[in-house]
């Protein structure tokens, strides 16, 4: 018997989840949680085989991070993104925080359980298109300081909030800006954040 | 029996939801697609007493506009929206395509058949908190041409190719661009952009 965590967020769908795993003879849900923190907390008491973990989830950490925390602190239950961000960022992310599978929920649904039982066998599980994508795809280009600043800027405010926010001074973050713009080949800082945006860079 | 029509593009959480109306004895699912194009034709071929529509689909029409597609074609057939955008926009714009039912995806699952049976009885089926925050909540105070205008300067684009693209001249797309920012409140172009995607005015 695979023993299984489920984390996701929206109840109907966690729900749905639940019904369709009801149908493999060789697995139990032992928790359902709604957040990354419930995840960690309920993955200590119940040591599942497998956790599977949305990203996006409401509360102070998300499915990652969730992720990354299981990995220390309980190595034996490997971890399944079950995520709708096909992109190339998330899955780059899922690797850093060590998680077995990464799979999409547009994939098909018979496809849920036999990644289940492979993550459990020890496997790794990856969308393919998203590996060369991942592998292809154009990296983040701006620091974390530039990240900072373009997050704070992506709030609509004007380089003398931003300034004042990250106690810099507002000629430092015009520089910071212009470096942005540029190395995102952007047309404009409304450009930038857009693209930064798409990327997941934000 | 309650036939119903399925449309949600994720195939796994389509599978899932599928899963789950299986265990209601009074319901079968007649079709399940991905795209608001194929709800309507598969509909028109089916014609289920419910259709549950996502919102967000690929193709070129969505959830709402396959919503009124059928409202005017088969108007026996009740639709019923199922989405994660739990925003007041969204409602008014399902209102206005005809739907009977509008359902978050993080409503507890065991309510999603008891859904689906109160509107092929003919009863409106709302989340009341969604409903309020509509009733009371702002509505979008951008024109049309407004609106037309802020979304290309959200995919970046400056004045001059604002411009150009819609067959304006500069000093037109700078006015509007202004007002568009007074209208919002917003701080800047960048802020109004944010605040208008927030809103699910764009």
């Amino acid at each position: 018997m695979i023993r299984v965590l489920l984390a996701e967020d929206m109840h109907l769908i966690r729900g749905a989840l639940v019904a369709l795993l009801g149908l493999e003879p060789d697995m139990e849900v032992v928790s359902e949680v709604s957040s990354g923190d419930a995840a960690v907390s309920e993955a200590l008491r119940h040591r599942p085989d497998v956790a599977v973990l949305d990203i996006n989830m409401p509360g102070d950490i998300d499915g990652l991070a969730a992720a990354a925390v299981l990995a220390e602190r309980l190595p034996d239950c490997r971890v399944l993104i079950l995520t709708s961000l096909g992109r190339p960022e998330m899955l780059r992310r899922a690797l850093s925080a060590e998680v077995r599978g990464f799979m999409l929920k547009d994939a098909p649904p018979a496809e849920l359980a036999g990644a289940i039982r492979r993550v459990a066998g020890g496997e790794r599980v990856m969308d393919p298109q998203l590996a060369a994508a991942a592998i292809t795809g154009r990296r983040n280009p701006l620091s974390p300081r530039e990240v900072e600043v373009l997050r704070v800027a992506a709030e609509g405010a004007e380089p003398a909030e931003i300034a004042s926010r990250l106690h810099l001074t507002k000629g430092t973050v015009r520089n910071y800006l212009g470096t942005i713009v540029t190395k995102l080949d952007a047309r404009n800082r409304l450009d930038a954040v857009r693209i930064a945006t798409e990327a997941d860079w934000l």
